[in-house]
């Protein structure tokens, strides 16, 4: 090697990074770039010859068979929306769900002659419409070997060709662009691309071959159809409802829907697929790693954004994304399964909300929730990291699972609700809930998360002195004690814990649970001995701002004396559990039970003073009695959340509720408070007859007249046309 | 209601986003914020009492056992590392692997005595240690029953104490701070923070316990031990190698890789799962959606970086990733490989890199690649978008699966080259290689993807003037011929097609096939009648710079006369399959094959100065031969990839290689081109005995004193110590 140095140099460094790198093209990777925007479109040539152009260039196609009109049949009178049970849709196109026939009336320029004349309707989807990929599809007269999409004459008159399609069972679901095109033997002669030709395809719960298919008439007609429902919250023994507009059929809605997975960059020739769908959906509703719909926000601060507990509906949320394409705050549990709700009804994925009661959330997995206390049984703050949800919110969507073995379909349970601790990935589901009932969490996807939701144990430690811990209390009934969703078609409740659980304590739960932990769910082996003095709270159903006594019980089991040390601490909790602060300790309460007196109560006062101002909202107290028996060092425990009750509004209605008939409604509150609200804000929004509308009031009249604090009163009023629902108050 | 006018004002927007939402702390969602960084480490109080002070404030803790020194052994010439094998890490620090002993010897201040003394180890890992979740550990010296790890006095001696710890085999991995804390009636007195102190634990493949146990000494000495590797690549009938510095032990690696699971934020009380880490690498080392590792470009412009086929080693990629907290340009499918190769073999999980040849990648997962042909058998480019990649690299790596049904243990692929198609994420596995030979796609983790890479079948389409395609060829054979990895403690190739699949044409590969169709990998069904005519290409081997000739083989096996109307397209494509340019043009080539004379051949001639000019890395150039016979009108086709061959360098070594004494190499290289090569740049590594380093050449040699083109050269030597390995050269 001539010219050189002695190689002594050390490797001078790659190029520094000083900035994100340039974007990098497909050039290399793929032909072409992958087709994920529903939004974008392709241009198909109006003229295509198979052919060189003579001498004297193109023969005139026109010769041919010419296309005047087309007719959509996009009214909602008209049969196709009737058939399709898409009439309730504000749109301005034709939208069809798939595997369904509906119909087309072209005119062309003379009668069709079937012998000589050959025709098709082309559909196309996105920018790169392949017919390999689904995305173009060209649909004849008659039976073609190639297509899954039929075609048929169903009547001629004059120059009127009336043509029904049947686009395929799995077809993709989206917005289409619809060309009529005449084959000639020299090119293809088509119309111009026009957006009154656009449509959309939906799924279609009611025909047998789609994979979304539920052959159940209520269940559809609640769970696709449906748009006011009921979102169960609060605390196990103290449900309460609010009242959700999930608007899937309002204005813009379906395109915001399918803005949400063009931003996903799902492909578009997936999209025939729910299990896709759903999934992509998931992570997409939050924003916590794609700038997804939703921002979640738990801390009381919502000065960003709006409160959680303020939104009446999915519509302001959906469409607000849709036009500034920046994640929408704020979001609750509750917030996201809604708009996820309206999301899969939307697409026409029958779906439903559910609640959890006590729900072990972001919890690795694994099935241990783990309360420390110290060696008293006192609990110990500083270290329980873990807590328990009071509820927590997620969909249902039906579907079958040919990804899975046979018996797997059904409902599936999807989560948009980031989880703090799973592998990174902000998304959960579709997790088969015939599965999670039967232990077989090893079927995709993260059914091991929604497992833990429902059956995690609650493990009381004890922490030595050295550090180590010693359960002392397994509650293994705790979580999961109750799986609510609305009734078809009604305003009652409907229990579906079953549908998640054996009975507890029977043979087939305890199977379930030791085949959960074959496949690697952890769970707390030990059985601490059981202690013979009881300790209960009662239920209670408080008002904010009473003042309330909280009964606490000892009862005695054993035949001999017992003395217990015992604590009761009271908390504001988030209704994730998290303790904001603690406002009630009562320590070192000593309770003698003596033989024969088996019961004690302790009372402990609560005045509103105490935790008023301590409160977040739902206002949620939480109660912990925790205690040790002196004579055999047993530990005793019980816990209860009070959900206080907001102060109702009254409506009173005029008039029957007639189409083009004014009504009035009349509201009334009362401040039951002993201080002034101010900057109050009431919202109502009504499906299919009131947008959202809100009023500012900057006093309302007060009990007394010494202002103290200042809250904002979030109203809903909904109206199931024509029957006047029940409102209540939501406290910013 | 006092005090309003009419509701009449539509609802005022939500405040309108005006850019990305403020960071929304955990308060209310968690009671702290999960712990997922482990370069973030916590305080732990060096006096922690048990009681409250009293009128004369704590009594004096150091009148108990006082600790003077702890000495780590952590010299790699000492037992801890040389039985733990992780003598060869270039490391300050104590680094062993779980499940296993290891001692430290510790001197108080005066002869311990167990009867009245206690003391213990405490390992602490992260901001928020916390016994429960295996985050902060207390190791006694006698045998606790909560602890999962062991310790034992081995040795008194004066004041030292020599104590052996045993790490429990499901433990965290990643680097602790150990304190030593003496436990007195009124309180813990322990060591100051101290950062000599800290230690790395690691997987474990010699322990029976720990999930990547691998029982058999050579694989393991390769597959964890072993830093030079080589990966295949070239095509499928002209083999080529890459040698590789996988660089495991090399200073500061170790930290890049728990950087990068800090980078993603993974929380720290999963690391202990292999499946968990290993999909979380998985997305992480491709910058798609979460700013890792590597930034994929295959577009042949790399001004921003190093381009692909330049790098020699992992070590400088993680090192710049490390320091610079920027994606690293740029990746190909190898170089993302590699790096996880050395992330895994750094962690302790044994991992391999394979080559697949003709592997289906961006296929949606499902088992059919497209090639659009018109209806006279000539290949469509424009319509033509999927594509076989020539070869594509992934990993396996070993270890249990608890989560899946038995029998899936063992080899698991992932692969970190992002897939387009996938549902949005980047990332792939880990499947099992078993699970996958067997067609159970069902289980986690992206199965199907797999499976398709080596199943999918090519099918071509003959496009009718109506649009719709129709099938007419269909190649189950073509993709997944070989899958290749390097032997252990050799330099030769092992085939290990057969973990993947079972034997074409076999029964149970049919049963296989037919399994993965029922998950939903849809494949072509139809059997085109076979054509009576084979056409075949030669291998060739060929230099970059050669003319050649190219014989293309027709075979007429009727007994009748057949006239074929061929085509032959050249192009120069990427190692993707894309095409680059079509080079290469032969067309109405007509064949006539009279009966009797059984073969006919065709000679392409093909000229280098066609194809030198649009040559892109990797020199590849793809020909393929299609062709409708007249007499019956079936198709028929042949398929070549010809890989150019890089001119060589030939290296002498003076000297034996002996340790402290000085080794010269000497390089040669001639330049085979008629043009002058310019900018060459020389690059070198050896591992544990040269750092990386380059030197750079304007101009070389020529043969002739034309100076054409800029080309640069980079050159990876190798040694393997004290063994002088083979050379060569890439291209740039």
């Amino acid at each position: 090697m001539s010219d050189e140095a002695t190689i002594a140099a050390p490797s001078p460094a790659p190029p520094a990074p000083t900035g994100p790198p340039p974007k990098v093209t497909n050039r290399g990777r793929a032909a072409a770039p992958a087709a994920s925007a529903n939004s974008e479109t392709s241009d198909i040539p109006e003229y295509e010859y198979f052919i060189q152009p003579g001498p004297r260039g193109y023969p005139p196609l026109t010769e041919y068979l010419d296309i005047s009109e087309v007719d959509m049949m996009k009214r909602p009178d008209e049969s196709n929306k009737i058939a399709h049970h898409t009439a309730l849709y504000h749109s301005d196109y034709l939208i069809v769900r798939r595997g369904q026939e509906f119909q087309v009336k072209i005119t062309f320029s003379r009668p069709y002659k079937p012998a000589e004349d050959k025709f098709a309707l082309e559909f196309v989807i996105g920018s790169s419409p392949q017919f390999s990929k689904g995305t173009y599809v060209p649909v004849f007269p008659t039976k073609q070997r190639q297509t899954t999409w039929e075609g048929r004459i169903t009547n001629t008159s004059d120059n009127v060709v009336t043509m029904a399609i049947t686009p395929a069972a799995n077809c993709i679901v989206g917005k289409y662009q619809m060309y009529v095109a005449v084959v000639t033997p020299y090119g293809i002669r088509r119309t111009r691309k026009e957006s009154t030709r656009d449509m959309y395809i939906l799924f279609n719960p009611w025909v047998a071959e789609d994979a979304v298919f539920l052959d159940d008439e209520t269940e559809r007609q609640e769970c696709v159809m449906t748009e006011m429902g009921i979102i169960y919250h609060g605390s196990y023994d103290d449900i309460a409802e609010r009242d959700w507009n999930y608007g899937q059929f309002n204005y813009g809605i379906l395109d915001s829907c399918l803005y949400i997975m063009d931003r996903a960059e799902m492909p578009i020739t997936n999209r025939g697929d729910p299990i896709k769908i759903v999934r992509v959906a998931s992570a997409m509703l939050n924003s916590r790693d794609d700038e997804g719909v939703l921002v979640g926000n738990w801390s009381g601060d919502y000065t960003y954004g709006v409160a959680p507990t303020s939104w009446t509906g999915s519509t302001d949320i959906l469409l607000t994304y849709n036009s500034s394409k920046m994640p929408v705050c704020y979001a609750q549990c509750w917030v996201y399964a809604a708009v996820f709700n309206t999301f899969l009804r939307c697409l026409g994925i029958p779906s439903r909300v559910v609640t959890n009661y006590y729900s072990a959330h972001d919890n690795d997995g694994n099935l241990k929730t783990d309360i420390i206390m110290d060696e008293n049984g006192k609990i110990d703050r500083n270290r329980t990291r873990d807590s328990i949800w009071n509820y927590h919110c997620w969909n249902e969507c039906y579907m079958s699972r040919p990804d899975l073995p046979p018996g797997f379909g059904g409902w599936q349970v999807v989560d948009a609700t980031p989880q703090e601790t799973s592998d990174g990935m902000y998304r959960c589901g579709p997790a088969s809930v015939q599965a999670i009932k039967h232990g077989q969490i090893c079927f995709p996807f993260d059914a091991a998360f929604v497992f833990a939701e429902i059956n995690s144990d609650v493990v009381f430690h004890s922490r030595r002195k050295d550090g180590t811990l010693e359960p002392v209390r397994v509650n293994r009934t705790h979580v999961g004690r109750l799986v609510l969703t609305k009734s078809p078609g009604d305003v009652t409740r409907r229990d579906i814990t079953d549908q998640y659980k054996f009975a507890e304590g029977s043979t087939e739960e305890r199977t379930v649970l030791e085949k959960a932990e074959e496949y690697g769910c952890k769970r707390e082996k030990s059985s601490p001995p059981a202690a013979d003095v009881d300790v209960v709270l009662p239920n209670l159903e408080i008002s904010v701002g009473d003042n309330f006594e909280l009964n606490v019980e000892f009862e005695n089991k054993s035949d001999e004396r017992r003395t217990v040390d015992a604590y009761i601490s009271g908390s504001v909790v988030y209704y994730t559990g998290v303790a904001s602060t603690e406002f009630l300790k009562y320590t070192h309460i000593k309770v003698e039970i003596f033989l024969y007196l088996t019961d004690k109560k302790e009372v402990a006062i609560v005045e509103s003073k105490k935790y008023m101002k301590r409160l977040v909202e739902q206002a949620n107290l939480h109660f912990i009695v925790t205690g040790k028996i002196r004579e055999t060092g047993l530990i005793i425990t019980a816990m209860k959340v009070v959900t206080l009750r907001n102060p109702k509004l009254i409506i009173e209605v005029s008039g029957r509720g007639k189409v083009s008939e004014e009504m009035i409604a009349t509201v009334e509150f009362t401040n039951p408070f002993s201080f002034n609200l101010e900057n109050v804000y009431i919202r109502m929004e009504g499906p299919g007859m009131m947008e959202p509308k809100s009023r500012y009031y900057s006093s309302k009249r007060k009990k007394n007249k010494t202002p103290i604090s200042k809250d904002s009163l979030y109203v809903l009023i909904c109206f199931q046309n024509p029957t006047v629902r029940t409102c209540y108050i939501v406290f910013r």
